[in-house]
């Protein structure tokens, strides 16, 4: 049933979130996770949850810290975070709303 | 805030649940993957969600295959999967109920 043209060239980006266990951020996690595999599907090669403690909430692609809720200063957004990875995952590929809509000053919620 | 004493001894786990794109599995895959850490938290390394196609849905332990939906007909259902992680990322440990309502044929839903 899988269609060989249908395979994206080249290996497909890794997402990792590490998020903490102790302030209960899974579901945050779980979410992020699941939105991204909504939007790019086979596109990624896949989305790793790591349980983590100490207020952890980063996101890596490919090992590349992309986002740390301690150093960027609260969550990322839905939006900036399907940029990183479309830029990685499918450059060029148009995200519709979410690309007309970018903030000037791209961020996320605290 | 992490605290060392509760650092699970040795190389924790690592599941990964791959599940087919073309007929929508992501939803089944996350609730699992969402299941699994809500019951083992940091006693896994971490769960690995990955988009396939084919009609795929299996879950591996480690790189051990210990659900293929092919082969074992149909979906692994949640108790027996956490029996499985369980023997492995925290061998002893009581599931609660999960434990004493184990069927005489462990087995999972079509």
């Amino acid at each position: 049933m899988s269609d060989p043209d249908l395979e994206p060239v080249g290996p497909r980006p890794s997402v990792r979130i590490t998020y903490c266990t102790q302030c209960r951020w899974l579901l945050r996690a779980s979410w992020l996770a699941s939105e991204l595999l909504t939007t790019f599907s086979t596109d990624l090669g896949d989305v790793v949850l790591r349980p983590g403690t100490g207020g952890v909430f980063t996101v890596e692609i490919d090992g590349e810290l992309v986002w740390d809720r301690k150093a960027d200063g609260g969550f990322p957004d839905l939006a900036p975070l399907k940029r990183l990875v479309r830029d990685r995952a499918a450059p060029g590929r148009s995200l519709g709303h979410t690309d007309r809509h970018r903030p000037a000053g791209e961020g996320g919620g605290a």
